[in-house]
């Protein structure tokens, strides 16, 4: 399956796409990110993120759409133009019919390093890893969407019939998945 | 000009659009409401809503929309939808190229009312009393984008070449978006 994974962002949205083959293997098929400048006014700016969010789906066609599951306590200065970009990356996903999947950082972290508690550079060094590149992707916002999309492609659902998990990334996915739950918080949710 | 307000939400979007012919007189054109259920998905919800208030610009042709400013210190169980869908909401008005105005409830209730702290249902029947309608607007989000429509007509600039306020509730207006910018907030935001 092909996954676009989306780092909302209003300054800075992270775009990854990847091709996953199996519950092991993925592939890389581009990334990159949407920037506008502070300068113009927070509607045009959504409007220019949703024309490139918009713009990836139709040119790559992935099966589903990853995003960053934003939680209100985050930074307060920043929060509100990531959560519009959220919701206008979810708006242009729902328009073609593709599913989405919100996914929380303790998750990605989980699903590509093993640890819900792993920094960002060492996500950076697991995404180079798992898709066979010769240096991170820059920048890390487009990293971070890398990873989002592999998290996407390893979600439980995706796991043996046995709902067993197959690999030590799985089974950390699968504890973050649960212990974000015991908090009050669904690990993802099914479009 | 003719004004759309919108009371952003996930499961309630008030939606309210007013002429506005002099700095003083105000009449109503429609109001109403876009709910979507929480059964369904946040992408198909704010997709819903995106396409409903597409419709809304699509056949009042408003000069401007006014969106309330939505803070994160609001309640944090719902204030991801209400951002989202105030973003969603932002991003039809841009791609059909209309100014957008956002504000606070603050500036709200001082426009319609003369106090920035005047309670819900008094907003209602200073709603019902300038538009001159038999009985309050209903539901409360709808009366809430009509007033957010009338604050946004009634902005400072639309004031004499003075810049004198013309009206008490102007001049509670000007007072209100000044203790906003103390506060470290802007007012409103000019597209």
């Amino acid at each position: 399956m092909r996954v676009l994974g989306v780092d909302p962002g209003l300054t800075r949205c992270g775009l990854g796409v990847v091709d996953a083959a199996s519950s092991r293997g993925v592939t890389l098929v581009a990334f990159g990110i949407a920037t506008t400048p502070d300068s113009e006014s927070v509607d045009r700016r959504l409007l220019a993120i949703a024309q490139t969010v918009g713009e990836w789906l139709d040119r790559y066609m992935p099966d589903a759409v990853a995003i960053e599951r934003v939680f209100a306590r985050r930074d307060v200065g920043t929060v509100s133009g990531t959560m519009q970009a959220s919701g206008v990356a979810m708006v242009e996903a729902a328009r073609r019919g593709i599913d989405v999947g919100l996914h929380t950082p303790t998750e990605v972290k989980a699903a590509v390093t093993g640890s819900g508690n792993a920094a960002k550079d060492q996500v950076g060094r697991m995404v180079t890893r798992l898709l066979s590149l010769s240096e991170p992707p820059r920048p890390a916002d487009a990293a971070d969407a890398l990873a989002l999309a592999i998290c996407h492609a390893w979600r439980p659902s995706t796991l043996t019939p046995q709902g067993e998990a197959a690999t030590p990334a799985q089974k950390a996915w699968v504890e973050a998945s649960r212990a974000a739950a015991k908090r009050g918080r669904r690990g993802w949710v099914p479009a």
